[in-house]
């Protein structure tokens, strides 16, 4: 089990410790319990226990928290000490701790060499001696004691804020057949504080899951007919699919990116000489022509497509930049068990684009992408924290190191001069080039890579794309890719879960909601006249004028996140004003006047051409 | 070959009489031909002969039509007579004819039921005898006498007008291996202006060739890496794309249809339930995943997967009709020699659309396409002619006949009240019910299968589609397909023809360019100031600085048959009016005035806004 290096601080030893707190409480409630292993993990610990036929549930939660809430209070001061490796295995025979003793045996049968192999880490142990393992570790809390490379805390009472989460089921080791363990989880914060957000942030997330959104508002489907990983978007969520990306086009085209259009299978032969065929070609769906011998595939991404079109005429210094863009669909044979809801799919819409440059331009150009993200998430109302995706010292990248190092000094400075938010990490970059990545931070907290702009070196020269230069001469062209919102799909499931599916009024599938008191003519009547004007100003208006109460339209409206919800009565009709209801995080204290249909429109008009968002209102 | 029976009156007997007037041509000048068989084929006739080592030309054309016409001026009779099939045998062993003599000794060998196996109407020839051809057909005329089954004009003057068009090589019934005949083919009409009106067509016809204008105006390409039949549109062919498609949308959008989004490929399944697997299975590309093991298909259709999202949710009589549109692309594995430019691609992009009605709304939504369909062809500036495709006696039709002749006699009915100009044509239904489909006649009088509205009855049925009606029961619900352009890359093809590239205003990739007199610093500012207020306006614009001649540039513009052309000089500039040059079809009296660049920009965003066509400026 990997520990999460990017805990700060003294989050790491105090989740630890928890760890022995816990194991500790269960010792003394069931003494006959056989403990397994308790490492760190993300926003926590855990523990294997085996407790024969005690099956623990989430019941007992109340009274483990309670006996460590105990362990803490004592304020037990945590001990390291060591031991020979066969006095140690003499302690786990004696304490009746038969995986402690396998472990052990393991250790010293395999040595310090191997004891890395068996994932010493897992197993939590610091070993003393050279090719033989002599010495092992442990800590002792009060009467317990344990197999441990530590470090922990001071006392029981430095822990900061628990709480234990839930039980699972986990093979000893990991490995099927083994004995089964039950494993006990808890979260853990330096303060109460801390721990509040972070279980309100993932109260927030389940009731914002996109899964569950997208059933409610009607947005996305799946069929079993259709296959896993293939959503279809409804009417709902078409609106909010084509508003996202025409935003995305648009803030591309302002910079004079043009729209293309690529099919989306091709030979095989294009990613053979792109270079992504040998890289990705498990990834890749087969397509088999009945009628001839052809080789082809899904298109995985379109550059090598781009550059076809680039590469179909010649091409003079004076044509630079040229620059495509395409929202377009790629298909990506992910395992369907990794496949969830909108984030990970097999059929990804990307708003992808490629600039191709001279070296003198690249830099005007990764510094206008930059700008248009940003000026993208300031509307969709995110912000943006930047990570330098640089090359490590592995093998796999392609292109001249001279090169490389040429742009990622340029990435960097430019990153300091467009004041960027950044932080660099090796072993990021694309195998054609270095790139930079923009991760958007949600509503509850959470960071999600988005947007990406790209250097490639290697494309150009591969598909031998060409321009003339002032003298006459061919010169290799600069490849700049980038994608706003990269996969829509996966963009698409943050977004909902950003906004709880509480889209602003520019991207609301449906902006007013039109509801009648009765089903009298003249009522039916004034809604229609409503709704038609609202379509002619390009508004998106529903009428709800179904045999229901009054209430349970409003709440039906409510349940769709409706932004502008009218009521039609005889009152609204004979004097022409209506009190809007308008959905609670768009509301502002002047908006609750009442006012003339047309003064309504506008304004709905208005917030959806200017692409209002709800901090603006 | 099957004989083109399209043809009126009496174009069929004067093309066949034309082919022995060409044999009888032949033969006088060499009379040492060997004969092969002369059908009448689609506007024409050819001829199939063997001259030994003599190679005819298009220069021989000349001396062919100067023999023929002397024939003609001889006003020589045609005779029917028939011989029994021995001495037929006999006269060609005589005539030293060894592929008639191959023809009837196979006629009589095979018997009269073979005989139609053999394809009697090729060899075109009559027989008489019950099971064995005892008698054969003849027709002479002067001194030339050919196995032949007529019917022929009654001399041989009455012919019309013809011309010789070209020669191509033909293997001896089709068959490879057998001897190499020399194809004489000429096409033939009623008067000489007829002909010449065909041959203008021609002409005119391989001026428009799509794909020529396609590269030369830069609209589309493709590439041997991606494929054939997968086209790639460049950055001016995707504006005309986008705004064809668009429009097709918006003809829609005004009756209510809603805008969803499917993927490109789907589990076999889908179209198993279907029942397009069982019919279509074949033109399918399969795709296969290398992670599971899912049997999965390129979509060569939408309409499943509507149903999908239909049945997605339960539906009341309330939300019908639910109306859904896609502007997708289809993959259809078509053979690689019937593929040709964008008319036949296999990628197909439909501007597909589906309305899930009760049997009350049909007529209505049925009519409102109908509208749309002339609304949009209006603009397009095409006229159209309607085929009622109904179901003929054949099998391989699903569905109750009773509801076919319901639908088909409701077609018709529509036809008559909305005045359509229709014909009805058996057999063109669909497997799922009957069509009204439309044909659009281009600028040189082709017409082309484009729009459709097709009514389905079994779909529904197949994928358990229901309504909850007003008693609370589940009803089935009609569906009504239907697509403006159909294949939009065909439509496109057509398109690019009809205009021969010159695109109306509203369409054209680039509206307006803008070139300089010179390089002077004052005339490239100015120049760009213009291209600046343009954009601001939407104004698709370019400004050509390039050191050439402004002659030159003026030569680029209208090659690439810009609308509007202004040139930047001192006087511009000092002046402040611009003197436009206006593409030819667009230009009327009074816009040869000068005026100032607002003046103009405005003119140009009333024509795309208008979607204002030529015969409307």
């Amino acid at each position: 089990m990997a520990v999460n290096t990017n805990q700060q601080g003294n989050l790491h030893p105090m989740r630890h410790s928890l760890a022995h707190i816990m194991a500790t409480a269960i010792t003394r409630l069931w003494p006959e319990v056989k403990l397994g292993v308790g490492p760190v993990v993300e926003n926590g610990f855990y523990y294997d226990v085996d407790l024969g036929d005690v099956q623990l549930s989430d019941d007992d939660f109340e009274k483990i928290e309670g006996e460590m809430r105990k362990v803490i209070a004592e304020d037990q001061p945590f001990e390291r000490f060591m031991k020979p490796i066969d006095e140690a295995v003499t302690w786990a025979k004696e304490a009746k701790q038969p995986y402690k003793e396998e472990l052990l045996n393991d250790l010293k049968r395999a040595g310090t060499t191997m004891a890395k192999e068996l994932d010493a880490d897992e197993i939590g142990v610091a070993t003393v001696g050279d090719s033989k393992v002599e010495e092992v570790s442990f800590y002792r809390n009060g009467s317990f004691t344990d197999l441990c490379r530590g470090p922990h805390v001071e006392s029981t009472s430095k822990v900061g804020a628990f709480k234990l989460m839930r039980i699972s089921g986990a093979y000893w080791r990991g490995k099927e057949g083994n004995p089964q363990m039950q494993r006990v989880y808890g979260v853990a914060f330096a303060t109460d504080e801390d721990l509040q957000a972070y279980l309100h942030m993932l109260e927030e997330a389940k009731k914002r899951d996109h899964r569950k959104l997208g059933q409610e508002l009607d947005l996305f489907v799946f069929s079993d007919l259709v296959g896993a990983g293939l959503p279809m978007y409804t009417p709902r969520g078409t609106v909010l699919r084509n508003g996202l990306t025409h935003f995305s086009e648009e803030v591309r085209e302002r910079l004079g990116f043009e729209r293309v259009w690529t099919p989306h299978m091709t030979k095989k032969d294009l990613y053979e000489k792109s270079g992504h065929w040998a890289k990705f070609g498990p990834e890749l769906f087969l397509v088999k022509s009945q009628e001839t011998s052809d080789e082809l595939v899904m298109k995985p991404m379109n550059c090598p497509h781009h550059n076809q079109i680039y590469a179909s005429r010649p091409r003079s210094y004076r044509d630079l930049p040229i620059k495509y863009m395409e929202t377009t669909t790629d298909y990506r044979d992910e395992k369907t068990g990794e496949l969830h809801g909108l984030s990970r799919v097999r059929s990804l819409s990307q708003d992808d684009s490629h600039a191709y440059c001279t070296p003198e331009q690249v830099e005007g150009i990764v510094g206008s992408l930059i700008v248009a993200i940003h000026d993208f998430y300031r509307v969709i109302d995110m912000e943006l924290e930047v990570r330098l995706s640089f090359r490590d010292g592995s093998d796999g990248y392609l292109g001249d190191q001279e090169l490389w190092d040429l742009a990622q000094g340029k990435i960097e400075e430019m990153a300091v001069v467009n004041h960027l938010k950044f932080y660099k990490q090796e072993g990021e970059a694309a195998f054609y080039g270095p790139k930079i990545d923009f991760m958007a931070i949600d509503a509850i907290g959470r960071r999600w890579q988005v947007a990406t702009v790209q250097f490639d070196f290697v494309q150009p020269q591969r598909f031998g794309l060409t321009y003339t230069d002032e003298k006459g001469e061919q010169k290799q062209p600069i490849m700049v890719h980038c994608a706003i919102m990269g996969s829509f799909d996966r963009f698409f499931s943050v977004y909902i879960e950003h906004t709880a599916g509480r889209f602003p009024v520019w991207l609301a599938p449906e902006q007013l909601r039109v509801i009648t008191v009765n089903q009298e003519q003249a009522t039916v009547d004034f809604a229609e006249t409503i709704a038609v004007r609202a379509r002619e100003l390009g508004v998106r208006v529903r009428v709800d004028n179904d045999n229901e109460t009054v209430g349970k339209k409003i709440r039906n409206a409510e349940a769709l996140k409706v932004p502008y919800t009218v009521v039609i009565g005889q009152k609204e009709i004979e004097g022409g004003e209506l009190m809007p209801r308008i959905r609670k995080d768009l509301e502002v204290s002047e908006t609750h006047d009442s006012r003339t249909i047309e003064e309504l429109l506008v304004t709905i008009v208005h917030e959806a051409k200017n692409r209002v968002n709800k901090t603006s209102l």
